[in-house]
């Protein structure tokens, strides 16, 4: 690594004895917006640029300057900050005609990267900035975030942030402003693959979640139920937490659109295509989504899958099924406790396939990557508990993470008792080859 | 679709009243080598090249002369034919340095691409002689082919032509040499997409096979009745019948690598991602390839993956149980019935998948691809039945497929028996899925 993983405990930003460094901005969407705007709110002079006019004027009621182009909002700072969508927007940004980011950011200027983008693209952006544009005095930071939007306003984000030491130390004011937890990971693209890794982990419990509540209402349990108890035992996840209140509301607004994990699920099977890693459960978790991209949903809010899962003509049975009083179906036994061994045993098994990434992908510790994704949006109780076990040993199959072999025999039974109702379940059934692949149920 | 599909029937090549073109040829390797010999043994006059020297040996050995680059190979003939491995070896074959393809091949000869690559290198390919090799004179055609190395070797390959009618006219007499069954597609790029769909079902079809076969070895079914059973039963496909056979001799010599239909799958899941198409079953096979890979056998005959499915110490399970006296595994109800049953749930998922594909890229006619897979490699008895019965009504779903109910209801009942011994299947598992999801087993 080309410097040791640490954690920033500075609170920086709280003091405003020191005079601030100016900041560009492009890309003032959900995310973009509000972290904007929390600059704007800690004492930050910060010049704003979107596309979209209305993202411009509500940055400029909350105090912001408005640039009309990114060449002006790149000039006279002394770092630019991009939140624009993905490494395509990105290299427009910087790139492309006479008003991109390049023509306008200072000599010796930073540039820093807090969209996702592939671990790739950002070896790609610093030899076109060296090569292509001469531009080698640029500092370029690789700086995703996590959290959505809520934490982005706040100031509360994770940020896996990455790049030489002396450019990092110098970014201080700005990352700190942003972020709830700081982490440095390394040299450059470090921090783009901390939340490739932590993705995966989002990625699969986003589906996970309304495979899980998809179940309880198909078979007409109590879903307020089924999700209090959930989230008191081992099968919550912060995703769970968070996305199945909006179906059980039957509320769609989209807070975060299929379109976003997906684009996520595309950066994970892309990078484990690339390096030759067998991700099971995030390849189901991704093409599951692109059906739900042909069923129509890909501008709606991800919990809204749940549709999916449910028949066509009662897409509202979540919700519906608030207040059913039955606490087990009697034809199939599946209680509230079948749903939560669906969600422990897809968690442990997508949980174990992340390490099983994170130590293929390389440069990235495994106890570091615990620690942050215990933290973040990628959280399950599965993996905070039983990855924990296996931190020593470092060998991240299941058959060496203790406890697997009870976990795979509930999942077996869950999956058995879908099958027979002919649920779909391609996460949990997923999930359990790859318990029968370790040999944990074979007899 | 630039020129009508049509099958031709002519046998010129068994002519030899009239002259034969030149051909120069690149890639003497299992296929190519075989293809050079054949065109040689029917009096064209070959020139081949090959990076490795004793491929060129036994080329000259049958007749063809030795060209020492692929410019040599080039220069003076009427049609240059690659057979190298991959879209890089022929993007480097035809551009790089000052000995390739474009610096020897004369104005308004034709270069004929065999090897497989994805659709989009077709277009790379024509564009990059147009532009930056002011090179629009030379004739592109787009000929993958199927078959394996005896049909290579005898001529009787299924080829996909496709490129400008007048074009594929004049090669004619080459391409009718190397084929039993020549098609033509359409314009340039058809013959890829064509091919692209039939690896999809070989892909498929050929990790079914060990899943089929270690599923009997493993609970003591004599594999050799079950293997015969499955022949004379719903369950065959070429691949099953052509990789069984290895795999009940314990006999893993490579005629056909795990690292060939890895880079076929490759090439199959990466168009359906670029295309937003989901495509489980592929998936779902692409992955176990990776997994065999992570066990050590990229370069092992792809009928050893059966050994992913068996106890690591019984890698030779399905040889040993040749011999097995046992009917039925009396525990478990595990039948060669239910071995059959697999393979057909499987290979109809995967099959109404291919034609969905084949529908989604568009531009060639779901009637003609029919009759391309039945004749060719990836031919499974379900796709020639089912798919049949679905042809009017285009509507690429297991729900609108006549008869799929009862095949999924049998495909539940041996994954419930898979998952109560432990044994994993994750093809059946994930087309189980399929089947759930079109409702055909939701009570």
């Amino acid at each position: 690594m080309a410097s040791p993983a640490r954690k920033e405990n500075l609170n920086w930003h709280h003091s405003t004895t020191m005079s601030k460094p100016t900041v560009g901005f492009a890309g003032l969407g959900a995310m973009g917006g509000g972290m904007a705007k929390n600059l704007v709110k800690n004492g930050f002079s910060v010049k704003g640029f979107d596309l979209f006019q209305p993202l411009v004027d509500s940055f400029v009621e909350a105090g912001g300057k408005a640039a009309k182009s990114p060449k002006e909002a790149a000039t006279d700072v002394d770092f630019f900050v991009s939140m624009v969508a993905n490494s395509a927007q990105n290299s427009s940004l910087l790139f492309d005609g006479e008003d991109c980011v390049v023509k306008g950011l200072g000599k010796g200027k930073t540039f820093i990267l807090c969209s996702t983008t592939p671990p790739a693209f950002l070896h790609e952006l610093r030899k076109r900035l060296d090569s292509e544009f001469n531009r080698s005095d640029i500092k370029l930071l690789d700086c995703p975030v996590s959290g959505g939007t809520l934490r982005a306003g706040d100031g509360s984000l994770s940020i896996f942030s990455s790049g030489p030491d002396d450019h990092l130390d110098e970014a201080k004011a700005v990352l700190e402003c942003m972020s709830g937890n700081l982490y440095r990971m390394g040299g450059i693209s470090n921090g783009t693959k901390t939340k490739t890794i932590h993705q995966l982990l989002a990625g699969t419990n986003i589906i996970t979640a309304s495979e899980a509540m998809g179940l309880a209402a198909t078979v007409g349990l109590n879903t307020q139920t089924v999700m209090e108890h959930v989230q008191q035992s081992d099968g919550d996840s912060f995703m769970f937490s968070n996305r199945a209140p909006h179906m059980l509301k039957n509320d769609w607004t989209a807070l975060s659109a299929l379109g976003i994990i997906l684009k996520d699920t595309t950066i994970v099977t892309d990078t484990a295509r690339a390096e030759s890693i067998p991700c099971p459960l995030s390849n189901t978790a991704h093409y599951t989504y692109l059906q739900g991209v042909q069923a129509g949903l890909l501008k709606d809010d991800d919990a809204k899958l749940v549709q999916l899962y449910l028949p066509s003509s009662q897409g509202d049975l979540v919700s519906k099924m608030t207040t059913a009083d039955a606490k087990m179906n009697s034809n199939h036994q599946i209680s509230k406790d079948t749903v939560n061994d669906l969600l422990c045993g897809i968690h442990l098994a997508a949980s174990v396939e992340g390490m099983y990434f994170c130590h293929k992908l390389g440069g990235i510790e495994s106890r570091l990557m615990y620690e942050i994704i215990v933290k973040a949006a990628g959280w399950n109780r599965m993996f905070e508990k039983y990855i924990a076990k296996m931190l020593e040993k470092e060998s991240w199959t299941l058959t060496d993470c203790p406890g697997a072999e009870d976990v795979g025999k509930r999942l077996g039974e869950a999956v058995k008792k879908c099958d027979a109702i002919g649920y779909p379940c391609p996460m949990a059934s997923a999930a359990l080859q790859q318990f029968h692949f370790a040999g944990l149920a074979r007899k």
